[in-house]
């Protein structure tokens, strides 16, 4: 049987980990380092599928935990799948929905079987575990799923972390077990262990035992720094096997992008650039920009001198400015737009600069424009 | 000089007072009668230029009082006009900012020179005249504008709205006198007169006497039964010149459309179509839809199934449904763009009916499928 996803090494990059890669899916091929927008309730927040295939997004994520309490994954199911469900004929990533129970849900209770807690739509006690989660990811049915697993917080103990991250890889083989459809959906296994290098370890290894079609790194860009993030980046990456895509799962800042892909990551997510979107900031070549701040209620200028997204090629600072200030949707959808637009080319100009060898110079052109040098920057 | 905008009358229908015309103005033909989607602060709500250009909109709305008041209309001449600063090429039309002025705005003080009132944003003292109201549109620079008008409740005193419309004819005079781009820009007259007919006869009267490029038809649809609408129109359209393009303002309802062509009407506009959108309610061939109830949870069929529109094509009304629960825009979007198209070819049909001398027969079937027949059907 041919798996469901399958990962083609193109080129490694000359002086660093960097790879770039293919990955296909039964939904189609797309291209690695890549940045995937997140559509957490089935609608990548403001846009239309149209607008995300226009920008040259080649996979996009749901939540899990959203969609199983509100529509339900039944009535998904019912629909044909996410992809009917939302008209998105492109690959789709769900998480396990584990995330949101340990970091939203109130109430919860973890135990050797799964996670109990409180529905926050209408107080019900919902139960979490890994067959649940299959079930659930199954009847999604997205292209790429993830195991249950549980995040702790980066600076808990270790002996906290450390029966955690065994019960995370029970709990990685018992979602492989009850996954219902290999043949046209791919399970990936979640690496945690905090801040603790062995036990990073001793998770990429119990999973890659496992052997799955892919592997994420989670547990990270949890509030550590930079340098814990590289740190723990470099300690997994090379643990994990060359043939499989590696996923860091929300990353969505431009120079821990590029800082990952150094280290050997193949894919990231976040909301980050929809959700500052919808307050009025955005990304630029030349750092982040309130576009909402008095200073550009005059500024005829794009939003980005050096973007030819949609947004940037029609619009001006000054139009935005104003949408946003009026609480006006379009002025958050143009926002979005050309955020996801940004991370999506940068990663596709990071994937020129594997082919071309030349990854650190774009690293250090690219800081250096941003404001990453200066003294005091921004997180983003 | 050509005027900047004229009207063709290309038909009339021979059993009613329908007409089937052409409007030309700077920014282009559209074909009449006609419904205008409304973009009250330079965006017709969720939708972008494209979509409406695609729903076959060809003329569009925005409101003079919230863009003076935000981003106020020297930064949108700055801009270059509103057609520029919102990124529509095609025809535009303002209303005069009266009606906001006298149904929102607080402590407000009519005198024969203007009114004052209250900035609602920032609580600066506001005063508005026919001369400051043209000022500010011709600055936005739309194609058609609209004069300053008082627009008194429906069931004021007889005494109270004939000063009224008397000072309503004066402003428009003066309005006319202060208008500095009749070249670029049309202005309208607005007859008002509440439901006294000799008022409407005499507003009307006064302002056919300053030979404007269009009329407008006030102070319905503010509360009035169906029957004192049309009782209304039948008395004021044919006072108005046949060569002369007639806009009744603020009608969006299936019903009233067409009963307002068959009086003769050739323009209306609404915040109703996109407003309730938001809410999950729709307007389609077999009448209203609250799509965000229950019962469309797990209903696959479109929203409309006579309809095309890019909503109905492609999404499903448990889709929009579950997207209005989780208050996602791009529900309310799909709802607005539904609303809209549904009310544009509502009046196509209507173009269709007027060429082919069967509007009656057409205003029976649309009747009898929307459910005005039924007893006690809903508004809209
Ligand atoms: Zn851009
Ligand atoms: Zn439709």
């Amino acid at each position: 049987m041919q798996p469901a996803i399958t990962y083609r090494l193109i080129k490694k990059e000359k002086h660093t980990g960097a790879r770039l890669g293919e990955i296909t899916t039964p939904h189609g091929t797309f291209r690695t380092p890549v940045f995937m927008p997140v559509g957490t309730q089935a609608t990548v927040k403001t846009l239309a599928p149209e607008e995300l295939e226009d920008m040259g997004a080649g996979i996009i994520l749901a939540n899990t935990y959203h969609l199983w309490l509100r529509p339900g994954e039944d009535i998904i199911k019912q629909a044909g799948g996410l992809h009917k469900f939302m008209n998105w004929d492109h690959p789709i990533l769900t998480d396990s929905g584990g995330f949101q129970v340990f970091s939203l849900a109130k109430n919860r209770d973890i135990t050797e079987q799964g996670v109990t807690f409180k529905n926050e739509i209408n107080g019900d006690r919902m139960f979490l575990s890994p067959e649940k989660a299959m079930q659930i990811e199954n009847d999604l049915g997205p292209d790429i799923m993830m195991s249950l697993d549980e995040c702790p917080p980066f600076f808990e103990s270790y002996d906290y972390v450390k029966k955690s991250v065994e019960r995370t890889s029970r709990w990685a083989e018992r979602g492989l077990k009850a996954h219902r459809n290999p043949d046209s959906q791919g399970l990936f296994g979640i690496v945690q262990g905090a801040g603790f290098e062995d036990l990073r370890k001793q998770s990429a290894k119990d999973l890659v035992s496992l052997d799955f079609p892919g592997y994420s790194i989670g547990g990270l860009s949890v509030g550590e720094s930079k340098a814990e993030m590289n740190r723990i980046l470099e300690t997994t990456a090379p643990l994990l096997p060359e043939n499989k895509p590696r996923y860091l799962m929300g990353v969505g800042v431009t120079d821990s992008l590029i800082d990952g892909v150094i280290r050997g990551i193949d894919m990231f997510d976040c909301v980050l650039p929809t959700r500052i979107a919808r307050n009025g900031t955005v990304m630029t070549s030349h750092g982040r920009l309130v576009v909402k701040n008095a200073a550009y209620a005059r500024d005829f200028g794009p939003l980005d001198d050096q973007c030819d997204c949609y947004a940037c090629r029609n619009y001006s600072r000054a139009y935005i400015h104003h949408l946003i200030r009026a609480d006006e949707t379009f002025g958050m959808r143009l926002a979005s737009y050309h955020n996801l637009y940004y991370l999506i080319h940068l990663m596709k100009r990071v994937q020129q600069a594997i082919l071309d060898d030349n990854l650190l110079d774009l690293r250090q052109e690219v800081f250096e424009q941003y404001g990453y040098n200066k003294p005091n920057p921004k997180n983003f």
